[in-house]
């Protein structure tokens, strides 16, 4: 018998729609730079300097409302307009301001999970925009602890679960990012559930491991997670 | 007696340098936009701009970053140039990886203290940049926890204490602003230190507090930090 004692669930793109607001905006920016440079080309360089910059600037909209920028004076040799600077900045605060809207399944499935187990909501990202989320979300009160990190990776979760008094045997992770959500939980001997989402960020992408175990689970239904559990912990 | 069980400290110009480098580059920026508009009038906007930000973009380098370019936009109407657009990036990113300068008598006080008492880092910010530079500082093996939050109001002490069970009559928090640091800390029946800095962000000015009680101090010098709780404890 596996005993589970606490459920980690990613944010962004788990919970709620994230990607598709960067993809609208993309595609925004895209639209204001075509007198100068091809679609194709002005999306590829904005994830070049996406990369580059997330050692500086780290995720969230802010870093990518300053990629956006850079890459658009890079693009058009400096001669982007102050209007046009602004729009990119209009932009980015539209999607910080805009509405949160949980993926299916999620409002029922949520408050299942809480009435048996204990839920701890880790994301990353910009502190203030995701305590913002999980306020509009209205599922702040399920979770018993939200953690916020700079990164996901086996470090930051064995730290965390240690604070935490979890043994990672007794962890499971749900998430869509192979990189952030699965890959480091099962290093640390962690489980986890990957729930993918239609839209990944390219940064996220990673080998799928091999299923059949009984550490990794693939649902293509949040709404079938709390029977996973059950099961998990009768076996 | 009192006994403190905890000492939380707040890190940017209480343990480290910070509003100095906000301030160069404030001065880089009003140079930058001279041509068009008069230094004081540039300071005056970009601080309007920042204030008015908070509440989508929070706090440090990268909203910084977004104000000093929206504010350029509108004090050239729009004719700053995309070279100058880049020049004002590369300086949020030169703050993002300047070197950490401790202040005075904090890097022999603070070892002191862990060894009598559980350090608490309190700081907000971004979160990227708050860890690199706990990391840069060399401190972080003196603290117990770290708490980097979005705000500080006497609802996020609160919370953290609980999380940490310590009562607010045996906290002690150590800071440089009396908005974030110190009055929302008495406010919880809590005791405050304040060490006030050379300069001040003008967003963290309030009136000081009656002094004189058992419950606000104000030194002029870190070091003598260890006296005054152990003074505080002999009482």
């Amino acid at each position: 018998m596996t005993k589970i004692n606490l459920i980690g669930l990613d944010a962004d793109d788990t919970l709620w729609h994230n990607e598709r607001y960067y993809a609208e905006t993309q595609t925004k920016f895209a639209d204001l730079l075509s007198h100068y440079q091809p679609e194709e080309w002005v999306r590829k360089q904005l994830l070049q300097t996406e990369t580059r910059n997330i050692e500086h600037f780290g995720y969230g909209i802010k870093a990518f409302a300053l990629s956006m920028i850079e890459t658009a004076v890079e693009l058009t040799d400096g001669r982007i307009s102050g209007q046009d600077v602004r729009t990119l900045i209009e932009m980015a605060r539209g999607m910080i301001n805009a509405e949160v809207e949980l993926l299916e399944h999620v409002g029922e499935t949520i408050p299942r999970l809480a009435a048996s187990h204990t839920l701890a909501l880790i994301t990353k990202g910009d502190l203030l925009d995701q305590e913002k989320k999980v306020l509009r979300s209205g599922l702040g009160k399920y979770f018993t602890s939200v953690e916020i990190v700079s990164q996901k990776n086996a470090g930051i979760y064995a730290r965390m679960l240690a604070r935490l008094s979890v043994a990672p045997e007794n962890f499971l992770m749900v998430g869509n990012s192979l990189r952030s959500d699965i890959l480091p939980v099962l290093e640390l001997g962690g489980k986890a559930v990957y729930i993918p989402h239609e839209i990944t960020w390219e940064h996220e992408a990673a080998d799928l491991p091999a299923s059949g175990t009984r550490v990794f689970f693939h649902l293509d239904d949040f709404g079938k997670l709390p029977e996973l559990v059950q099961e998990l912990e009768r076996d």
